[in-house]
């Protein structure tokens, strides 16, 4: 974060309606309660949370306690925060005035395709149902490399993208024109990010993939549908996929989500042995929602879903991403893939919502989308848990589709 | 570079069969010469060329053509170098001693397609000669978003990478299995280095894309088939592919390429404008050559083409990987495409040159080849120009193949 007392980027920790500012509170000797961190204290001074992940889950873990420990009713030590109010002035920021910036230097971007149902209802969009699913999904956590320098913060305006698109798919021959998207979409996802890196060449295995995680966003996964469908064969998707993709500024470390893994869907396939987990609760349980914001500022819940809607957890797509030595490095940032539900409104793209174009959705306040138009703001949220029990939320994922530039 | 005296990586140049280390010449008053680059100096002893090629192409030009000029017989400073022996020892290295390192901090990498015979063989092996090419080809650029953290120097082992293959494709239901790559392959390349970067939202439009554009290495973007198979569909390659990208440690600035710019090949279908360029000649004419090693040292040259074959320049390449919005970056790396020739012998990969399996690549010394085993080193060399006219050399770009981990 950054913000108007100091425009240097440095970390924080969100709590209720504020950001602590672990640049002020660790100078301040905040962390003098926690020994084993004093020879890491620069971690916090960076502008990125890299270092801090390269410490490894157990001090993740332990500096999360510690900080929890300090607002907790009774803490050990008021004398360090709870009764110094005067470094609560300095180091307590209201969320409001806080600047987001990404929070880790991404090396490199992976986008999975783990959502089973997304799978199957784009599948069977374009290839009917009996072939949704190409046999190769239910086998290995099926992915491709994105875009890393195009994953921005939330809040970042999205433009909207031109490219080439195939209006007349039927003509012969073939003829695309440069125009503006028309079937701009969105994906719902979650990402992961990675705190231990491998070298090239030294698969990571399942049973150490886990703790290679340091913690998940929120993550929009911006899409242009009619640029995809000419330009995706046979290499993939390239420019409907890198002109953005959002993240939610807050790491929810791996460490407070432990509580809220559950079994991942159920897979028919017996997966090979090095993508075999030993826990059988591997994926979380992340209540989503999606609202889209019109211009006029009338907001619709367009998606509620849950992340147990995905078939591998992010320790087998860590794993299979490595398998063949790929080298992973700290920072490196997952996605999971969309995530949909089986029935209608959790679906976590408009182009599973409206079947790619032959129904449309109704909004709050009578407007009907296809896909996004310009002005629309697009939020994803996400809560683990509930209020009985603890309760872990996301921060926002939000992004607003500004014009396309004219051609 | 690094070497014995200093293993601090620092740039340098090759000079015939010595580097001129630019950090000790640098602060030794070597550009003393050079009034402009005095408030640049720094660029010269940091550990990649990135700051270096944010000064931009008259720059290099300019640096450029000083060192050749410090190098001529008749330079105009002798004091500087030429009659300087004490700075000679010093800062002239032998090529030998000098251990190389990857030249620029690459934010992302892009491979390409735009080798159209390759596109074509690999289409027809496939799909048949009458659907080679798909619909889009022609039109745009192909490309996909390659893995950054696996490009390596020359030099660099590969190890052969295990993954999940399907050995019978037939088998219904099909059952891959974790299986060392048995089609382990080569793709020639050239690779492009960006030194200009933009933002996100806004285009390098095809006039702005060349002065984008650093310098050129060879590439070798080892591919493993038989993975690449089953993993493809529907999002493109992805393990296959990010197990070690190797490229050869000279950039060679696109100043010096200039004079040998060629027209590319023919394309029948009018590109549509913001891919057309004003100069017709945009390809580089560059002779590559690839030389598979036995590991009894045997050499065999198995591929002699040149770089003409690309049916879409750098520039154009750039100019569509941005025509969404793709924030480039300052050290981003564009890798061409498989660069075949049309004739035997021609053909940058041993995929088309065995015909995915079907026929053997004799070796000198007796032996047969389908696909890469294990000792087995390749070398690419480029030299553009000839003997008469000046000549451009490339640094090697080399790998040996370990063999597979154990399963």
């Amino acid at each position: 974060m950054a913000n108007a007392k100091s425009s240097k980027r440095r970390p924080a920790v969100a709590i209720g309606n504020h950001a602590l500012d672990l640049d002020i509170f660790s100078s301040s000797n905040g962390f003098s309660r926690l020994p084993f961190i004093q020879p890491h204290l620069a971690v916090f001074s960076q502008p990125v949370l890299n270092d801090f992940a390269a410490l490894g889950q157990n001090v993740h873990g332990q500096v999360r306690r510690y900080i929890q420990q300090l607002f907790s009713r009774d803490t050990l030590w008021p004398e360090l925060l709870k009764d110094n109010l005067e470094l609560q002035d300095r180091c307590l920021l209201p969320l409001q005035e806080v600047e987001n910036h990404l929070p880790m230097h991404i090396g490199d971007y992976t986008d999975f395709y783990a959502g089973r149902n997304h799978a199957y209802n784009v599948g069977a969009l374009f290839r009917g149902p009996e072939n949704a699913l190409q046999p190769n999904y239910t086998h290995l956590p099926v992915g491709y490399h994105g875009r890393a320098s195009s994953v921005v913060i939330s809040g970042t305006p999205i433009r909207r993208p031109c490219g080439q698109i195939l209006h007349d798919p039927a003509a012969n021959p073939k003829k695309p024109s440069l125009t503006a998207c028309k079937k701009l979409d969105i994906e719902l996802e979650l990402g992961a990010f990675v705190c231990k890196a491998s070298k090239m060449g030294d698969p990571v295995s399942i049973g150490n993939a886990k703790e290679s995680l340091f913690g998940v966003v929120l993550l929009n996964d911006w899409s242009a549908r009619d640029i995809q469908a000419w330009e995706y064969v046979p290499l993939g998707p390239f420019t409907a996929k890198n002109f953005g993709t959002t993240i939610s500024p807050w790491i929810v470390l791996t460490d407070a989500l432990e509580p809220f893994l559950v079994q991942s869907m159920e897979n028919s396939t017996e997966l090979l042995p090095y993508l075999q987990e030993k826990q059988k609760n591997n994926v979380y349980n992340i209540e989503l929602e999606v609202d889209l914001i019109n211009s006029s500022g009338v907001s619709t819940t367009v998606t509620r879903t849950t992340s147990r809607n995905l078939l591998f957890s992010f320790p087998q797509m860590l794993t299979h991403h490595s398998i063949a030595g790929c080298p992973i490095q700290i920072g490196d940032l997952l996605g999971s893939g969309t995530i949909s539900g089986a029935e209608d409104g959790s679906q976590g793209s408009l182009l599973e919502q409206c079947a790619n174009g032959k129904t449309k959705i109704r909004l709050n306040g009578g407007e009907e989308r296809i896909f996004l138009e310009d002005g629309d703001t697009v939020t994803i949220t996400g809560v683990a848990g509930s209020m009985d029990v603890d309760m872990v939320g996301f921060g926002e994922c939000t992004g607003t589709v500004l014009p396309a530039h004219e051609l």
